[in-house]
């Protein structure tokens, strides 16, 4: 077997990165050379999440024991701007890094400093930087060292949109996106039990939501014009899971039929991206890196419905994807 | 105190049925004639439901023994064909009847037989009934004596769009309403807990779920022009409440600020219905008879969130409301 | 109709404050003198829970304010001692206070300061409060002017040991309570969903739980000997309800049937707890002030299942049921 | 790498059966010779349950065609006695048969009449097959072809108990075990999720649940003397996971600490059991094969905490520890 490569996790006891670890811990062509946190530094990981005492201790460092770490690629699950500023001395010693977090998600730093921060740490990198679906754009992130990791709600609305956009079967006017996750994207502790189960609300509704922002971004570099695509995000009364409702109009003598196909063609060679006869739910991919589509057609309108598990193929399942891919190893390695 | 009037409830071990006589029995101007089941005769209602044993013990009638009874007023909670079956008895004794299946909801009998049955047990009986959206045909109900309840989806959708359209505010072309509803919708025993919880899914999509018989009747009668408005339903991990989140175009000149006077000026003096200046969520309707409504405007575009219990408002509360109306009772006598 | 009588919330913004405002909203015999709250003093109370848009408008006032009023009856749901220091001015002007919090519910302030804290605002006064659980002390209740309402847990717990021990059909030592509660059982905001939902945990085990203090102090009453339950409290991942699995040794020459007879006989005047052959649930209670108590024995054991609502039997519900016993009021005024 | 050993899996489409093909598909030593379903043969595994699509597609074959296979090791997820008939022409055959319905757990033929049915296929076997708890087991696990799996009740209470009464520490007198049981534990479609969830229920109390059969055959066997546990099974709101609470009287002279040191010295080299500092909870352990002890003692009582994955540790997870030690391979293999 090759040589394994060392990889480092900042951020592990968050929802994604302790997500990340499990799935790095099964992974074949990988040693952790350190995993990292601000507030846990010192304790063990089987601490935090008693799951890990399945395997063998892994003490959390500080970001200062961390930097002196020279792993081959940087896991960052950090909140944004933390998360730059503490991946560039990675950059700077020439480690590969992946972002979970916004920082590198962006092509334009105005639309980072409208949707994020004024103040991105390193705004030079940002056109250094792959924004990192897989499935798209394979070929650059091959290349990259500096990888950001899609959003969870633009990598279920992406993944359907963009070949039905590239080939012209959908209009890429008036598209939108209906939204519903599990309270697991929110972070750690951020919704009480008792206010939140047996609850569905709405929330950052009339396209105010931050992860607009890569959605439209990117379906205007698909479509090569401005895309102004209606998002809606919901929070469900469940721990994982993202289902996406996407409605917009079929192109001329476009039908059903011709969806499906153009889908399964695209995606027939893609192992995590599956077009279903029937609809998916969200119990059908939590726990894997897949994304299930299912779709109708009706009176010239589209409906898809797009489901991803967030903490996997939304965020920590596609950061092994994207490492899979930048480091040769087979896209499939460590992943369901 | 003026004299109570006699009600009955068939189908009352349902989830309607029973929450339908719960709040019958807060309610200070009927008194409990009957209430039957075809399944469960002879036992107590408590032995279905043990919370009934905070009252006095009610037993279940046969339908036999039901169609003995002469109340002032019958609830149905039967399945649709075989409601208006059991249903005509008490028409014909002059009973006032509400129906809380489908069978005196729609006005066209084709649509009836294209969206549920090719044998409706009284297609003359059509053109009798009112379709009982209390907040839109108060002035009808109050003469009724065949009241068809509105499902619970419909209501949803019904309520926040009604105003707009007769207004002139929306587009009535390429309306969407994206529905959540919780299990209690799909009725007794059918949703496995093991295969339900933490899940969410779409069904029904492409325009195929019957309620969209009624929801597009209606909308037509409003604009006085075919409607074919999309809608989607989803099924939530959670037990009651109905979140319906609908997209619709802004005509001309109008504004968010246009839309949300209009609403609360048209339901200024109703009771059950509240513009939010916040999203509401299920939460806080769930256990009353409110619909709450929030919005945002986009680009053109209007995005309307609106909350119901499915069970209350929905369905049995409604069907209470509609009874206060029709005997004169204070609209909210019972209700909350 | 009579006088009605004006009550005051200390704490109204909390599950179990705002729980009980909706029973007294329904409540014929009162009216609303304020309601106050420490964190959103100035606010309506339908701004922190929107389900509150059903009734008038209420504010709630800040507890300078609140001390200004002069209620027949207060009832405060603030923190142990905090609750004490507020409760103490109405107390001096004459009012009938129903403390929710744990400062009355003891009589041996020793065991206080063991259990909750060293200085307990008012010591002198723990002689002349009530320890208020309705169905066993009701005449006592009756000429109370501070009246300790019971805790959730104890609720649960007593009401079925306590005739069983009267009349010595079970043994007092060895018992065992095996509880488990929904998380509102812990006050606002404190179980993150993401990590509550879909887990079961035990905590504070081998009798470090606060409650034990008044479960004991009022078995030690009961039975006329030092009692020393065990108690194991849980928290389910749902959001009301308790139930309490309670193992005991039947005395000698008693069966489940003496035992049965027992409890029926000591509870058939009284409206809120049922005896029942099948095993309860806490579906069964939930929504309501009932207590519903199942039983099985097996070679010399007895074991009991006892469900509440705990926000309702085990505190709001309750502490209305004593202001009812206590000004005069039909038992069930109020309550399901 | 060794030849892999060809498994089947009669009974596949269930709750234990799809989490054991799960598991067998992680499995380095294995490959998968036939799955079979008595309801659904011809469909593909990923009809039943789409996750499936992660893997090349696998057909479930009828029973008959089942049985022209001649595979190494085959597992049987169906209904007791139904198991034992199907699993007899296996064992003719000479293939090593596990069990995880309850025909080869028992070892005396009058005790399985009495909890299963008066007929079972094979009681002559019943001494050959071995109760296959591979803590306590393995030595006879290994040369075993008949290996009855335990339940998943029992696996919770007999782990933290076998060391404690092997070595006389705990009274073999008085033990009680609460225990609590996510819905998965009931099979397929059992409990509505309208009636279910945010509903905590218990049911066979007074020692009347089948499981109870083996928990006191084996801690008899243990104690060298009939033992009478009680055992009060309850049904959570979560889809997976069991937490038994187990009180039980100290030995003379033993306290907490000696508790925990013999468990631990007892576990010490057993890689799926625990001993924790801390209380655990289901979470821990969902998704795992491992089992994890919390405990603390008070006045003499010993309360012991012990969770587990009912469908993983309690059923499939620790068929394939079993099969790990009968064929030699490492016993973690395939495992969490």
């Amino acid at each position: 077997m090759a040589e394994k490569i060392k990889v480092g996790i900042l951020g592990a006891t968050g929802y994604v990165g302790s997500t990340l670890l499990s799935i790095l811990l099964g992974h074949s062509g990988v040693s952790i050379d350190f995993i990292s946190s601000r507030s846990s530094a010192g304790k063990l990981i089987s601490d935090e999440y008693p799951k890990f005492l399945a395997y063998s201790p892994l003490k959390l460092l500080s970001i200062e024991e961390a930097q002196m770490k020279e792993p081959n690629c940087v896991f960052s699950c950090l909140p944004h701007k933390n998360s730059a500023e503490l991946l560039l001395p990675f950059i700077k010693k020439g480690c590969v890094v992946i972002d979970l977090a916004a920082d590198f998600r962006l092509n334009d730093i105005n639309i980072y400093r409208k949707y994020y921060d004024n103040n991105h740490p390193a705004p030079h990198l940002l056109k250094k930087a792959v924004y990192a679906l897989p499935e798209i754009y394979a070929s650059k992130i091959k290349k990259a060292n500096i990888i950001g990791n899609p959003g969870c709600y633009p990598t279920s609305i992406l993944l359907p949109l963009f070949p039905l956009i590239k080939n012209g079967l959908i209009s890429t006017k008036g598209i939108i996106a209906d939204s519903k996750s599990g309270t697991s994207g929110g972070g750690k502790g951020k919704f009480p039990h008792c206010e939140t189960n047996e609850d569905f609300r709405a929330y950052n509704i009339g396209n105010t939501h931050r992860h607009l922002s890569e959605i439209n971004e990117q379906l205007s570099f698909f479509a090569e014009k401005k895309s102004d695509l209606l998002f809606t995000p919901h929070l469900l009364p469940q721990k994982f899971g993202i289902l996406s409702t996407i409605y917009c109009d079929l192109a001329k003598n476009t039908n059903e039929n011709d969806i499906r196909m153009n889908l399964e063609t695209f995606y027939s060679k893609k192992p995590f991206v599956k077009i279903r006869k029937e609809l998916p739910c969200t119990n059908d991919v939590v726990g894997t890196n897949m994304c299930h589509i299912g779709l109708a057609a009706h009176s010239g309108k589209l409906i898809i419905i797009s489901v991803i598990d967030n903490l996997i193929k939304g965020a920590s399942g596609m950061a092994v994807q994207n490492m899979n891919i930048r480091f040769g190893f087979d896209e499939k390695e460590g992943l369901l």
